[in-house]
């Protein structure tokens, strides 16, 4: 490999299994050099098995409730001492929505799940980085990602308390970006992924025909969860310093795509007698 | 006037006093033929002078606390029973950050002013659209608009934690408008304000400096509470039925200006040699 | 009517007939109070029906070819005489390429066609700023729209060399909005309107189904040139003096969505065995 | 080195002296492994000296004149020769304008001037890659950029017709984007960078204030050039395959903010009686 992570240090959140996009991100950073720790709730812990990644990646693994921030306190300081210093990156990966397991729609929200949704899908990222900052836990022009959806900048149906905690997540990352920046020059992003196939992921009513039509919308097809580790890689890697306080689209071109003949075509599939929308000799 | 909210009716939260944008809005829509009810919450009723308004508009006063549903249930019900029918359109203006008033920074939030932040700023907004909708109390085509700050996009230092809150008011904006749009033709805009004067604005450290900064650099200058409200009432009209889950510059030009020519002299001044930086013959 | 624009004069560009765009607005605004000088290219004139417009509204029509800044002198010299003054608004509604016209795809255009595009689409509204401005005919707190499409922001397969237009387009709104704000207080802005079935907009191929997914795709279904000539109004008015150098999407909501259900639930019709996406008790 | 582009070949555009941004992407793209050709106009290769790069990057030098299909078909011709097969990446960081360089302002354009603008520092990113398409001359998953400035979203005085120029750049990357993306699996991005002092960047008037004043407000600092390099190799590695029609900000976080402290602070030293704005102890 390429080694762009070579010496570096970071922390992992919310790696469960081999389908999550930071069990990818642990697997890349480890082949480019980097040493890290693992982290995730006593529970995930439990159902996922985290410990074949620990044991593959020569990482630990410290549980740590990402909403309290006594637990992130002991999380980056047993860090620290683990690496007898500093780090260099952070990945956080977490998002849940009690009001979508329930199965309450957004126009009949439970107002205790909603603040949860928020508390752990996005609060959970401020408390991480006040933690961190506070402690002095992070080299200059070390870098965090935080991973999120366009649903925080369109809505989807279904997607419902989410795409709220999406827009917050990213209003985290400019808000503290900025402080991060100016006073330890520690950059802050959010990746926009494409709807990924993760544990997570696969409970989202219909997802299956979203992600056809996504695939079918975007130029180079869906982003993967093993592309978005890659990705991650090269904003945790030195070559990415003046980059932050931005949400960058990791989607195949999604998100700039307004109709693709391909989509159009597979829609126009549904009607009776379809319009004859393309000649393949014409193609744009 | 034009008549323009003419059988019209509608709730106005968040009128304080005769600096409040909401307060403008009242005295526009009273001058275009709308009937309204105003609401505050009760402390807000006992500091301002909400009286004087509701009597030069003819207007009935209820007490609500927005983060109550609650509260908010008996408005709409009194307000549907004060009208004898459905209402129009919908003024959000409310906005509280306890971590600003009590001086505490970005990087050092405490959590639970932080959760009253979003509870009153953001999410007393789908408290109310939630609430609105379980009781059908707005009629077809009506229109709901919150007021924003273009602070949900871009960081302001010591806008604090009202960023994200700005940020989550328009996702619900977004969200909201789709379930409420598709259902019963109800549109949900927010207004992206320029900084104004009010009397929470003022409270705000160093805004005369912002303020002068953001005059200099909008074309057309600051847009006051007062062309606010005008622009308020074209979103409440029957003129503006298919714009939805828009976020709405009302600003003067200032969020598509990279740097003007004044603002350029002005902080040019700072230096103790300034450059040359304008020819007024060949200004552009 | 409201007489929002009582005492306005204006220059209206690009009604053909009346399914135009233009045409609409121009009804509208003669409802609304305001006088008005019609202006096409000589070759529309006779092609369209310009004249029953002309005398239904009480105006003149002057024939001018866009790109052509002798034309449009010619233009504003007589408007002006005609109004014994200054004018109020002007409505740009021009577009067209040859690149589409002649099938030729874009990733093989002809770039002699590709400049008339732009020459005709964008540069034509830089003209017509630049004239004005020269001859001072547009009074303080003025208003000037051009129609745009979302093409401008995202991709749409057929659209071809139109999107690249529309995108220069809103960029001079932007560029000539700053000095024509500074200097003179008139307002520029860009009204991003739904696929609307005009003359132009029907020859577009496969746009009955792209119209259809749209509709279907926006809570409030697609805007009609109805309302965008309502919507227009407002801008034109005196209600929106503050609002400049702004894309405004007019679109039901089509912007700000990522999927609806309805698109969804069509979309998934296309497969022989469709996913299940729906409860109809459980909409979001 | 990290070798992140071993065995990639390349044409870069654009390079003049060793201030220029190509000119730094030439040398990181070496120092990765990479093999490239270098171009630009003839005029430029006799006043800056190319021939140093060359050597010490063992390339070679072809000259094209970007507007001119003709050049740019005998440039990808004699590149494929030179490499006996296809490349994986372009380059292209190539503006001017004539009405910058001949003092108009953007209110009293010369359009003949502006055609050119557009056709050098837009119009030949989209014939380079027709060319490129039409030649096959790109491997599947290649990457092309092409460098933008903010000034595409928001207006900057003195940024004059570039304005436009950068628009329609973006946009012709959004729409080639989806086809070479669709059809062979190419990416197209731009990069928009801090200003920067190039040869080019350093004629622009004023441009040394401007520069103090967007450091001041990234809280990174603005990036420099050989910063820009260094993102760029990441844009040309694999592990940003599906990163695509997008435009990334690489300015330090300046496109996020709205106002610093550092800047709010400067800019307040230009009165007389500036505001007490800070508290040193209580900053964010």
């Amino acid at each position: 490999m390429n080694n762009l992570l070579k010496g570096k240090k970071g922390i992992i959140f919310g790696a469960l299994n081999d389908k999550s996009i930071a069990w990818k991100v642990a697997e890349k950073a480890y082949e480019q050099g980097a040493e890290f720790v693992l982290t995730n709730v006593p529970v995930s812990l439990r159902f996922g098995n985290l410990h074949e990644l620990a044991e593959k990646t020569g990482s630990q693994i410290i549980a740590a409730d990402a909403t309290s921030v006594k637990d992130l306190e002991n999380l980056f300081d047993k860090t620290l001492e683990i690496f007898g210093g500093k780090i260099d990156f952070v990945l956080h990966s977490i998002g849940m929505s009690l009001n979508v397991r329930k199965g309450r729609t957004y126009d009949n929200l439970n107002y205790e799940y909603y603040q949860k949704t928020i508390d752990i899908s996005a609060l959970s990222f401020h408390k991480m980085l006040q933690v961190a900052k506070k402690k002095d836990a992070i080299n200059e022009w070390g870098s965090v990602v935080a991973l999120s959806y366009i649903a925080a900048q369109r809505t989807l149906y279904g997607y419902n308390d989410m795409a709220d905690a999406k827009s917050i997540l990213e209003s985290i990352a400019r808000s503290f970006g900025y402080i991060y920046g100016r006073e330890k020059k520690i950059r802050i992003n959010t990746i926009s992924q494409s709807p990924t196939m993760t544990t997570a992921g696969s409970g989202v009513k219909g997802i299956g025909a979203l992600i056809d039509f996504t695939e079918r919308m975007s130029p180079l097809g869906n982003a993967t969860a093993d592309e978005c580790a890659d990705y991650t890689i090269t904003l945790f890697s030195d070559l990415t310093r003046k980059v932050t306080m931005q949400n960058l689209y990791h989607d195949g071109g999604f998100s700039s795509m307004g109709m693709s003949l391909r989509a159009m075509h597979q829609y126009n599939k549904s009607f009776d007698e379809p319009e004859d929308i393309e000649q393949p000799e014409n193609l744009d």
